[in-house]
């Protein structure tokens, strides 16, 4: 049985990194059983064994896999014979840009929306260094990052652009059915709708429908997870 | 021997349409020989066959194509045992991804940049026709739209962080070798350097390598084009 430490807010059961969505997605778009570990923000003692202090973190027996790109080409390797995440070393290399946007556009766009929203669900031991890592990463207060944040979100629809296109003509980024680059994208959604209300996206908006396709899939794995309604 | 139709301006060589670009990197890709002809805005007639008034159109006896992401897949498709533009159909699908993102953010951020550098180059029978289509798509002149190009390219330059990010861990798009992906985003350089020597990429930017390697392509193909150094 796999072991993923995955991160927590206060309660156990709020689980809201973009990137160990990815892999939870992953892991059972490879029908692969996991145990998710709740972990904290400040609990980077243990994570000693991956000589870094963030998640996701695989663990399988006494075997460490840590970042989430990493582990899905490590699951993707182990086992060829399960449904394959890329679709072949195209699909994997081609799967880098989504990653990328992903990183800087959507994410980058996606936490000045919703950082305070982060830090009300943080568990209380983490909360000092959730504000304190952000806050000089953005060199401003956390309120002071949200307050226009209704101001800033028609460009934030716009810089969507690519993927809204995309999901005109297909049902996933993958095409007929999804592929890791979906999880990619997906994972900062599910970031968001674990600790945020605030409205992403436009009720017309086409990503809406791949969203729904993506909250379905493996059972219902993400859309039963904690979070707010989208 | 097929024959592509391709936009030029004034002298006959100097070929300018990322999309046309797209083409012929495909098709060189593919090992096919096609003869390009040069083409003006202003000749909607001789595309009469395609019942629309754009380039690139690909003739093949009778049989007419157009429309780059359309003619990549003909071609894909016909020719299934010369090297494939997609590595199979996942990377297929996840190429639709690098297409609308090259076409709003990197084609959307270039034109505004570059598009008096367009008007110069045109032929003299496409300028009032190049000149009044552009200035109602922008709502402004051609001059006010260039006017304050210096001060927006670091943003344009910021817009390419998923490009730079993804060629820091890998030769290509496509991976150890160039894939349509690859052709996509490169029509959008080539295009730039046909009309302009504006600097679009600081010295030190590693998508400057990339691109090199593309210039270097087929025996040159698009190094050897009428353009400017980069």
């Amino acid at each position: 049985m796999l072991t993923l430490y995955d991160l927590a807010g206060a309660e156990p059961d709020r689980r809201f990194s973009p990137f160990c969505w990815r892999v939870r997605m992953a892991l059972a778009h490879k029908g692969l059983e996991v145990k998710t570990v709740p972990w904290r923000f400040t609990e980077k003692d243990r994570l000693a064994p991956t000589g870094q202090g963030r998640v996701p973190a695989l663990v399988d027996g006494e075997r460490w896999v840590w970042d989430s790109w990493t582990i899905a080409n490590d699951i993707e390797d182990r086992y060829p014979d399960h449904p394959s995440l890329f679709g072949g070393a195209a699909g994997r290399a081609l799967s880098r840009f989504h990653a990328h946007w992903t990183d800087t556009v959507l994410h980058g766009g996606l936490v000045r929306l919703v950082v305070l929203d982060i830090l009300r669900h943080c568990h209380e031991k983490d909360r000092d260094y959730f504000r304190k890592s952000r806050e000089e990463r953005f060199g401003a207060t956390l309120e002071a990052v949200v307050a226009d944040r209704e101001a800033r979100l028609p460009a934030f629809r716009d810089s969507l652009a690519p993927l809204r296109l995309t999901l005109r003509t297909q049902n996933f980024l993958g095409g007929e059915s999804p592929l890791f680059a979906d999880y990619i994208v997906f994972g900062a959604f599910q970031w968001a709708r674990a600790i945020s209300d605030f409205k992403l996206l436009a009720e017309d908006d086409p990503i809406n429908e791949w969203r729904g396709r993506m909250l379905a899939l493996f059972d219902g794995l993400a859309g039963k997870a904690k979070g707010y309604p989208v």
